[in-house]
């Protein structure tokens, strides 16, 4: 396998895009990471989205984006893993380059999720769930992270409010991000008063409905050295599954598929959680932001929380998270998310994270989720040069 | 990169599975085809499918089918290029096994279409077509191939019934594919009266609505000489875009992705259709039958009628197509069909085509088509040994 980097980085703030569809997000999003590369052409592109044929009618992202960014003819396609899917199209493009099939692959991540009636939003993002046991039965997205959220506080003995510092962490930090649909910080009295939305998930525990879209380019080590951008290389990669309907799942509150894809990422770089200098995990909602650092291993079982509580999770922490906002106030375009996470950890690693950037940073680690732990893709990234 | 191998298919009946939902069907083809090769535990899995979001309410099919094919925990993603999305898993899942990142990986298409109203089934097609300019506007996925017939007839002066043909050969290869849908023979009078769908393309033209799953097993060819069965390689596999959009195109009645991915397969494979033994099509209409036929070199421009004409698709004409049955007569179950394609072919250059089989066969192509040609992938199938 060769070693490969991300030499071009592209994003679309998020947000509400009422002026811009679906195929102009995509194509903007992937005309300034190969502007960012500085190469014209690559020989393809992934793209990772969920909800295009639910919520846009439009299936066939691959050549239509390709078209509109002005690469007509290029082989396309894309990816899905619901929520997972922006991480599941960088993976497919990062095994491509090395194993050394193509050199130079872009992939994008785009989602228009605003352009619908919320209801309709909602229920699209059921399909994530197991649509025979879960989603058809009337549980939404949100409902199976309220039930996850309920048993994670009854076994041991957190309150809500326990986890509010995951919130206003990634609030805290997305002021600076110019990228962030919401630039704003909360104060630990919005969080406890926040709207209800599916007991014990309130509003602020939860990522927002947004627009948005943002690609990377990579190509092989060697390649890499001719750009004058500090080098960024992908050091792990990694996926691993589970069941869609958490009933079935071995054990409710072990995300075994996080566990499994971080393990194997650990191996891959020859590194562990001691040494990884950031995590831009998956705070679709405070009860995975806590689950993620538990399976990743930067906390013990029943533990991810008080990571939160300790303040360890701040850019002064620990371990800093959501470092540019994350999914909670950077904003979730969910097919897209998983790029915006790479691209912060690259913008982090060649110190272009301005006010939030980490000190001497090196290894910055992605996790993207589809469904309630279903389908995880774990990357680490590193700072070479 | 190494040569890749298939080393085991799987299919299910295509036909209306009212009693197997979305998930049985790809867990049974995936165990079906990991039984064929015998292997237990490939490791990856990629399923093609276009549809499940918009008719199942379900995506996230990657993790699900790994699961219910009690491959849980494997990596598994979904990838989808519209009524080509089959053939792109495939590709996918050939250039991780050609790049050596893995060495036996499951590629598995699955599709219901029929368990909903079928004015919902036509909605979702039409997500192949470009929402903006085409669907939006009331053009369904059969009147834009209405639209490509009708220039063709009058550009080049063909009647209707001279494209019967195709249907009337698909039909009677069918009959004796015990996995088809349509297994009975038509007459050119039937053709000549079938019922107007979207001027000029009547019920006989088009392929219906199925539900259907199929899969295939890759490893290196190394790992293929263990195993008993005649060995059936990959000796091409190639994708090309072009615009979603039919009024955006070039050349109207020229498939320029067809053209370019069936160029680019013949370099891999150092060979040109002269030596091309038989060629599974995307014969969704009759109008795509005769486009694929020229795009790729088998008939001068204008002339692809004439191959149906003149009986020279037929299983002892100059250039086989549909062997099985094709997307007419076997069914097409849209994101399934491509791998439906490969297993036909492996089926004859195995020598295990029953009463279709074509003597002594070594070279077999497949093309899988995502909306009007905007996505193509080509695959070139060997018998080694």
């Amino acid at each position: 396998m060769r070693d490969v980097c991300i030499v071009g980085i592209g994003q679309i703030p998020v947000g509400e895009h009422w002026d811009k569809s679906l195929r102009e997000l995509g194509a903007e999003a992937v005309h300034l990471a190969l502007l960012d590369a500085q190469i014209e052409r690559p020989e393809a592109l992934i793209v990772g989205n969920m909800l295009s044929g639910q919520i846009s009618h439009q299936e066939n992202l691959g050549a239509l984006i390709a078209d509109f960014a002005g690469l007509r003819g290029v082989e396309a396609v894309k990816v899905e893993a619901a929520c997972a899917s922006a991480a599941a199209a960088l993976r497919q493009a990062y095994l491509l380059v090395a194993g050394g099939v193509m050199d130079v692959v872009v992939a994008c991540g785009v989602e228009k999720m605003t352009d619908t009636a919320q209801d309709n939003t909602t229920a699209a993002l059921a399909a994530a769930a197991d649509a025979e046991y879960e989603s058809e039965h009337g549980l939404s997205f949100v409902g199976l992270n309220g039930l996850l959220m309920q048993r994670y506080m009854y076994e041991y003995g957190y309150q809500h409010t326990d986890l509010a510092n995951f919130a206003i962490t990634a609030h805290r930090n997305a002021v600076n991000n110019p990228n962030a649909m919401f630039r704003k910080a909360i104060t630990a009295e919005a969080f406890a008063k926040a709207k209800m939305i599916a007991s014990p998930v309130c509003l602020l525990d939860s990522a927002g409905i947004a627009d948005g879209a943002a690609a990377v380019v990579l190509a092989p080590s060697t390649l890499a050295n001719a750009l004058a951008k500090p080098k960024v290389c992908i050091a792990a990669s990694a996926a691993a599954t589970d069941s869609l309907a958490l009933h079935d799942r071995h054990d409710l509150l072990e995300l075994a598929a996080a566990r499994i894809s971080a393990q194997k990422a650990y191996a891959q770089a020859h590194t562990h959680p001691g040494e990884i200098d950031f995590f831009e995990l998956h705070d679709a909602f405070t009860i995975i932001s806590t689950l993620s650092l538990e399976a990743c291993g930067f906390a013990e079982r029943g533990r991810g929380a008080r990571l939160a509580m300790e303040n360890e999770i701040s850019l002064q922490g620990r371990i800093p998270i959501a470092t540019m906002g994350g999914l909670k106030a950077r904003g979730h375009p969910v097919g897209a998310t998983g790029i915006y996470q790479v691209i912060e950890a690259v913008q982090q690693l060649r110190g272009e994270a301005g006010a939030n950037q980490l000190a001497g940073c090196r290894l910055g680690m992605t996790q993207n989720i589809g469904g309630s732990g279903a389908n995880v893709i774990t990357h680490i990234l590193e700072r070479v040069s």
